[in-house]
């Protein structure tokens, strides 16, 4: 099988996109909530209407659809509206389905309305610059995790084909919902998580500003990105079908 | 004095920046030193001559300036032609005294011709774009560290006027470098980012790629960092010479 989709190597991407995302989320909680970032208008008419963190994540995007970030199958994009790359494609074959699944929009209402709540202090400490920075790092970081859950997905499909074609072929999200559901691997990811906050946070007591919980960043794996990775498996099968891909080895 | 001039807030500061430092560092060497991303039209003519990460940087500044990063006195552009910022300024007087010091261009040279070498593979893995995203986050974390040498210095500078006044006023960079010196608390630096590296990397052994030995990050602190946020502190005491802030308090 293509070396991308060899399940050891999907589950150690998503390993290593934990310390991103970790690192990320511990930036952020650095400062407060600052919510009027959030809010469109709000800081004036020169960010085109957009939040502060919309403009940042348009302008962010547009500079990275340039350097063809989001021609790559496991980048998505928040905004439609981006420029073409103006770096010549890469020769590279996706072993991914061509497929319209993208829950970014989702996420990122999820992001502002739950996990920046759950993650930093109430209040507002003017440091919106470096709260939007963080803001876009997370975003990114967690979109990509949510995502990959479409190379779990194809791995998982080529892997147990007799378990999982029938239900792709029946259209049954629910029955694929229960198969591709493994709690071990679940509590084992939310058990690493937890232990990584623990160590990286215990280095930041003393520091400045209260410290973070390490469950608040656990929950928010248990609360959403686990569910939401699942959710894009799924998603991401039901438009797959029956496709079998030209060259299996791609 | 000064809340932001408090010499334990300072080092909080510093102390916390370790953090965001480390981070981004281990998410560069993740990938190869993809020499190709620093060399200036290496990648087509559409980037305006700049290299990659040239490109990206200059982008990202461009965007911040315009959210107003570069009007706080701990934040320092690489690039100088930058737009205005579309946020209304903020009602804040900085502690520091109106100066022309950064030293970013020497960093970035620095940043390319020997931090990314000594923390990443040799070699080219193609992910150009993730791997000048981190360098971007590298060089703007570095440069905040450094450049908070003069936060150091105006502490210093107000808290011992009668050690660094005499040295200020005959121009004795020499012997500025010697009071502002503090053994102690330098090997105190590297022995708590050591120990950081050591926990932090303790966790991606197994991951993907080979393990990146901590020495490669306390090595780039005790070589570069620490020397340069020292030349900081001297160059700004030297523009700073007796300057009296009208408000002390500010």
């Amino acid at each position: 099988m293509n070396d991308q989709l060899r399940l050891d190597r999907v589950r150690n991407v998503l390993v290593r996109l934990e310390e991103t995302i970790i690192f990320s989320l511990i930036e952020r909680a650095q400062f407060c909530r600052n919510e009027v970032i959030y809010e469109p208008g709000a800081l004036g008419e020169a960010l085109e209407g957009h939040s502060l963190v919309g403009y940042l994540l348009h302008e962010t995007e547009k500079t990275h659809a340039r350097l063809r970030r989001y021609t790559s199958p496991d980048e998505h994009p928040f905004f439609a509206d981006l420029p073409s790359p103006v770096l010549p494609a890469l020769a590279y074959e996706s072993p991914l389905f061509p497929n319209s699944v993208n829950v970014n929009e989702r996420l990122w209402c999820l992001y502002e309305e739950e996990i920046v709540p759950s993650l930093c202090r109430e209040g507002d400490d003017r440091q919106y610059g470096s709260s939007a920075v963080n803001d876009v790092m997370c975003l990114q970081a967690l979109s990509k995790r949510v995502h990959y859950g479409k190379f779990v997905a194809e791995s998982k499909v080529r892997a147990m084909p007799e378990r999982l074609g029938p239900l792709v072929r029946a259209g049954d999200g629910r029955g694929l919902m229960a198969a591709i559901t493994d709690p071990d691997v679940e509590s084992g990811v939310v058990q690493r998580v937890e232990r990584k906050c623990r160590t990286y946070l215990r280095d930041l007591e003393g520091g400045i500003g209260p410290t973070l919980d390490p469950l608040a960043i656990v929950s928010i794996y248990s609360r959403w990105i686990i569910p939401m990775n699942k959710e894009v498996q799924v998603a991401y099968l039901l438009q797959r079908g029956d496709w079998r891909p030209r060259d299996p080895e791609a």
